[in-house]
């Protein structure tokens, strides 16, 4: 740390992201990434020379045609979105702009929550899940603090209905809720419909998971104009150029070709059901996922040694090493082939262990 | 504004990009962006079909081969730059890192330090220019807080030598020196060399101007360890991905291709050496710039007459609304063909005018 640094920074720690080693090639199930490419009408956009020509010029700040094409898909206003580098920062900016009351969400939930809180100097309350894992809606009711609840959950997987979200927030329509669907693709129901009848709601969502974009950092945030207006304040405050001109070109392509990621989205969810009951027969005891991983311990093999393993063996999983989910791998999923690779290994490691 | 904005940012006023008016094809002229398309390794870069298929995964949060390549060009440590999203990013982890005693900047100039100093809650003073719109060195000397100085200055164009700087660097070895070094590739000489000789000297440098990648999103600042790990802590408590994929892959080509890119800049001081003669022999009062736009105005003609009859034959320079600057245009160099029409249609306007 240099002398020059802010003391309100002292005991910051900043978010950890999973692993990148470069000893070797793994098979790579630890970022919740989709094992499946951009659509070719992503990958010629890429290729268009005039694109990377145009690289001379500024991005349009407004991003005006990435939003327009994104409203109709979502049934919104253009002026109801606002696009971010990476989910993150439209929950950064969310953080930054709507918390003087304090904020609350899961114990067990996205770890960068606690980061930003850190950072902002927010008041914050974590709420513990219930013993199942599962969020309790009614520890958000009767609260002032503005919300942050990731539907599905992570790393657990787990989903609260719509119905329980929209309790939620029509609890107290002076107080924000934000929603984090960062998963939704793989079987949730998004609430981004209420937005329309619900002021007090913010959904934050991702190209990174469902869209195959993650190295091109794309998120958005969809709430009532205010809201975004608000957002933007802070966005031409920090970053107006927050996305660049290619990925603006490849979310066009995106948003435009979007039967080709929700059907990557059902061969995702159909590997997870056959990788489950796999697991299952394994020994394993696996959270029922709604996204592009599953949360599991096994009844003997500790999550530290399981994860050590897969890693010596080639497989990076992702093991957080916080007490309450110590015994717990989160396990994104891949092709068919990636997952028969992963389960070959654990029956090795199994079979070690006896 | 919602009800849930922070009261804080009440008051703030975001940053103004330059227009994009989308009424008809301009001459841009006004964003400083380089009139030459990226190298052709660049290009080539770009148009990898593997770079696009690798968009699923996450970008390298280290940036580590970027960051070794353009260590092996600056003659620095890797470690002793971080790379960001665009310069204003770097600025404002600088602003939001290290000004707990209050930071002091130039009246004139980069508009965005005084919208970092004001969303971060900052104590400023902006420091009044000379009359010849020049930098006083001795005004930042003898004072505590955190200095930032764009060097070149910008809208002026006006440079401080290395000297200069060096002794407002060299008076207190307690309090951080942040040189914004946007525009030193058009004849400037660069601070960089001083971060091995000062810990509390920060130099920040873009992409967008000489090196033609507004539209990618890349800057970086260099100085001391201890300062890029602080600012590396703020990174990853924000957005660790903040560079993706593509700009880390067109960032190797750029960087591998330098060459390119210093001719560039070669042929934009010489285009702006003959636009100044011919601009004073119009009658203009051009400032002595070592950017790649110049900061001019007429002996007769208004600054925002200029710049709307220009706007209405296509030409789009940058005006700023500012009482002390309200008569000067500042014009971006392009190509000769570029300047050509900007005189042209400046002579059709002075004729006009008489």
């Amino acid at each position: 740390m240099s002398n020059f640094f802010d003391k309100r920074f002292l005991e910051l720690e900043a978010y950890t992201p999973g692993e990148q080693p470069r000893d070797m090639k793994y098979i790579k199930l630890n970022t919740n990434e989709s094992p499946y490419p951009p659509s070719p009408l992503v990958i010629k956009a890429m290729a268009d020379r005039e694109l990377c020509e145009r690289m001379r010029l500024y991005p349009d700040p407004e991003c005006l045609e990435v939003r327009e094409l994104l409203a109709g898909l979502l049934k919104v206003d253009r002026d109801e979105i606002v696009l971010t580098n990476g989910s993150d920062e439209a929950l950064s900016f969310a953080f930054m702009a709507f918390c003087e009351k304090g904020v609350i969400f899961p114990e067990i939930s996205y770890g960068f929550y606690k980061v930003f809180a850190e950072l902002y100097g927010l008041k914050y309350r974590q709420i513990p899940l219930k013993d199942d894992f599962t969020i309790d809606p009614d520890d958000y009711i009767g609260t002032d603090e503005t919300v942050f609840i990731a539907n599905p959950n992570a790393p657990t997987g787990l989903i609260l209905s719509l119905l329980q979200i929209e309790k939620i927030v029509a609890s107290n329509c002076d107080r924000l809720v934000v929603i984090d669907e960062a998963y939704i693709d793989f079987g949730g129901e998004s609430a981004l419909p209420l937005t329309r009848k619900y002021d007090n709601l913010l959904v934050v969502q991702t190209f990174s998971k469902s869209r195959s974009m993650a190295g091109a950092r794309l998120g958005f945030a969809c709430g009532c104009k205010d809201i975004i207006r608000d957002m933007n304040t802070l966005r031409y405050s920090t970053n107006p150029y927050n996305i660049n001109s290619a990925t603006l070109a490849l979310a066009k392509a995106t948003v435009t070709d979007n039967d080709y990621y929700m059907d990557n989205c059902k061969k995702i969810m159909e590997t997870r059901k056959s990788f489950i009951s796999q697991m299952k027969e394994l020994g394993f005891e696996v959270l029922d996922s709604k996204c592009n991983f599953v949360f599991a311990k096994h009844k003997s093999l500790g999550g530290k040694e399981y994860y050590e393993e897969l890693k010596r063996r080639g497989v990076l999983v992702r093991h957080f090493n916080t007490s309450k989910i110590a015994d717990y791998n989160r396990i994104t999923i891949g092709t068919d082939e990636m997952m028969d690779v992963l389960i070959e290994k654990t029956r090795e490691i199994l079979s070690k262990q006896k």
